[in-house]
C-alpha cells in the first residue's frame, strides 16, 4: 500500500511536506501541492484517518449519541445536524444508546477510543463519563454538568401551552400520559399542565407508559390505557406515542375530537400522517438541531461560548385532535 | 494520563501481558487477570482505541451506510442490527448518505480510515469503492461486485404480489408509483406489476416521485399526484411514500378503499398508523436485518460464506387501504 514516504519520493519533495499538506497544518505551494495531488490521484492513497488522529488529535468526526433512532424527532435531528456539519467537513457517527445507560458508557468509550471531535449527546443519562476526557460536549435536555452547555426546550412552558389550548377546547377532565423514563424534561412538561390547571382549579392526572416508541408500542401499554376513556383531553408526552394513543382510540372507536381530544409533544414529520392529524407543541426541529451542531463547532474551533443554558420556546402547531382546528385556516 | 506501562508497573507485570490482556491476544492466567483489572478499575484506564485498531487492524466497529435514516424501514433496521451486533461485542457507527453517491465515497473513505472491522451498506450507488480494501462488505439491494454479498428481496414476486391482490380486489385501471432512484429494486417491483397484468391483459401506468422521504414530501410531489384520482389500484415503491399518497387523497376528498385502493412496500412500522391503515407487501426488516448481521459478522470472523446472493422472500399484509380486508381477520 502507498504511504506518505512513497507520495514524497514519486513527487520529489520531502516527507514533512506531503505531512503539511494531508494534514493541513502549514503552508505547502500551489506547485507542490498539484504535484502531491496529481500522485495520490494515482496512487489512490488514503491516509490513515486513524494514525492522523493520533498524532494531531483532529479527527474531522462528530459523535452523535441519541436515545431512540426510531423516534421521528431524533431521527429528523440526525438529518438536519449530518447535513450542517458535513458542510463544514465534518462526518456524523451515529449511535444509538436504546435509553440504556450502559449502552450509552460504552458508546462514549469508543467514540473517546476514536478521538472524535466532539460529542452531542441526547437525553443523556451518564454524567461523569463526559467529563473525564477534553472531547467538547454539547447536551440535549439533560444537565450534565456545570461545564457542558445544555440545550433544552422550555419543558413547564410546553405543558401550560398543552393545558391551555386543551381547557380552551372545553376539556374539565384532563391527564398526562408521561413516558417511561421520568426525566427533568417530562417533569417540567408535568408540572407546568398541573400548574396552569391549578390556575383554574382544576386537578389533573398522571399516567406513565411502559414503554417509548417500539413497534409493538401500543401492544406494551394496551393495560395502561385501559380507564383512558374517561378523560376528555390528554396531553402526551411526545407524538409517536400520541400516535399510539390514537390507535388506542380507533380500536374502541372513540372519536377524535368529538369524544376525547389529544395533544402529543415534538411536532415530529408523523403528526401530519395521522388522521385526525395530530395537535402538538412544536419544540423546532430545525432550531434545536442548528444551535447543538452550530454551538458544538464552536467549541470544537476553541472559541469561546458564555451560556450555558439554551433555551427553546415552545409552541403550539393546531391540527385536528383538538376541537378549534375548525375555526382555523386549514394546515395543508 | 494512565497507560500500559503504568498499569504493568503497578499489578507487577510485564508490559507485553498487560498488552495480551488489553487486547485479547494471547493467554493470561485468570490470577493475573484480575490483578490487571483491579489496577485498571483503579485508574479508569481507556485502552486507546485508535492504536490498538492500528496494530491489530482489528476495531471492534461496525460501519452500517443508510440512505435515509428518516425511512421508518431503514431507522428500525439501524435498531435491529444494532442489537444483534452488540451482543457479539460490537458497535455500530451509522452513517446517512442521504442517497448522495459523493457522501456514500466520502463515508466510505472514512470508515476505511477508521479501520472498521466491516460494512454494511444499504441501497448503495458506489462500487469500486468497496473493492479497494480488505474490510468485509456485505450490501442490501445493490449489487456492488462478484465477491461481495448481496441480500435483497425478491423485488419482482413483490411486484407480482402487489398487482395479484390490487386485481383480486376488483382494480382494473392501476398504476406504479416509482421512487425518484430508478434503481434495480423499484425496476424488479416494477417489472413484476407489468408481467401479472400481462398476463390478465392489463397494462399498467407508471408515474416517478421527484422525492424520496423528506418532511414535506407531499408538497415536493403534488403535481406529480395531479392525475391519480383516475386509477383505482395504486402501488406505491414504499409505505412512507404510501403514507404520502394517502395524505393527497384526504385532501381531496377520494375515499379509500372505496374509490381508490392502495398497495405500499416495506411494512414499516408506520402502515400500522395511518388510517385507513396501510396493505403492503412486507420484506421482513427483522429477516433482512439478521441476515445482514450475522453474514457480515461471519466474514468479519473469516469463515466461509458460500451464497453470494441471498434472497428474502416478499408477503402481502392485508390492512385496510384494500377492500378485502373485511373478510379477513382484523388485525390489530
Amino acid at each position: 500500500m502507498t504511504n506518505m514516504r512513497n507520495i514524497a519520493k514519486e513527487a520529489g519533495v520531502g516527507i514533512a511536506t506531503v505531512s503539511r499538506y494531508i494534514n493541513n497544518t502549514g503552508y505547502v505551494s500551489e506547485e507542490v501541492k498539484s504535484k502531491i495531488e496529481r500522485v495520490i490521484e494515482k496512487s489512490n492513497y488514503r491516509p490513515n484517518e486513524l494514525a492522523r488522529a493520533i498524532f494531531t488529535r483532529n479527527s474531522k468526526i462528530i459523535g452523535l449519541l441519541v436515545p431512540n433512532i426510531s423516534n421521528p424527532y431524533f431521527n429528523e435531528m440526525a438529518l438536519i445536524i449530518e447535513e450542517f456539519v458535513s458542510n463544514l467537513g465534518f462526518s456524523i457517527f451515529l449511535c444509538n444508546t436504546n435509553d440504556d445507560p450502559e449502552k450509552e458508557r460504552h458508546y462514549i468509550d469508543v467514540l473517546q477510543g476514536h478521538r472524535v471531535a466532539g460529542i452531542i449527546t441526547v437525553r443523556s443519562q451518564c454524567k461523569e463519563e463526559y467529563t473525564t476526557h477534553d472531547i467538547p460536549v454539547i447536551s440535549f435536555e439533560s444537565n450534565i454538568s456545570e461545564q457542558i452547555i445544555t440545550v433544552s426546550t422550555d419543558n413547564y412552558l410546553g405543558g401550560r401551552l398543552a393545558f391551555d389550548h386543551l381547557y380552551e377546547c372545553g376539556c374539565r377532565k384532563m391527564v398526562h400520559i408521561a413516558g417511561p423514563d421520568f426525566s427533568n424534561a417530562i417533569n417540567d412538561r408535568y408540572m407546568g399542565f398541573v400548574d396552569a390547571a391549578k390556575e383554574k382549579n382544576l386537578e389533573v392526572d398522571i399516567i406513565q407508559f411502559k414503554t417509548d416508541f417500539q413497534r409493538k408500542m401500543l401492544e406494551a401499554n394496551i393495560r395502561t390505557l385501559e380507564d383512558i376513556e374517561s378523560y376528555d383531553g390528554i396531553f402526551v408526552f411526545n407524538d409517536i406515542a400520541a400516535a399510539t394513543v390514537i390507535r388506542y382510540f380507533k380500536l374502541k372507536n372513540v372519536n377524535i375530537p368529538q369524544q376525547v381530544q389529544v395533544v402529543g409533544f415534538d411536532n415530529s414529520y408523523i403528526g401530519e400522517f395521522l388522521y385526525p392529524s395530530l395537535t402538538t407543541i412544536e419544540q423546532s426541529v430545525q432550531e434545536v438541531s442548528k444551535i447543538l451542531a452550530e454551538v458544538l463547532v464552536k467549541l470544537i474551533k476553541g472559541e469561546a461560548v458564555e451560556q450555558r443554558k439554551i433555551s427553546i420556546i415552545p409552541k403550539l402547531i393546531q391540527r385536528e385532535t383538538t376541537k378549534t382546528f375548525e375555526k382555523l385556516n386549514k394546515i395543508t
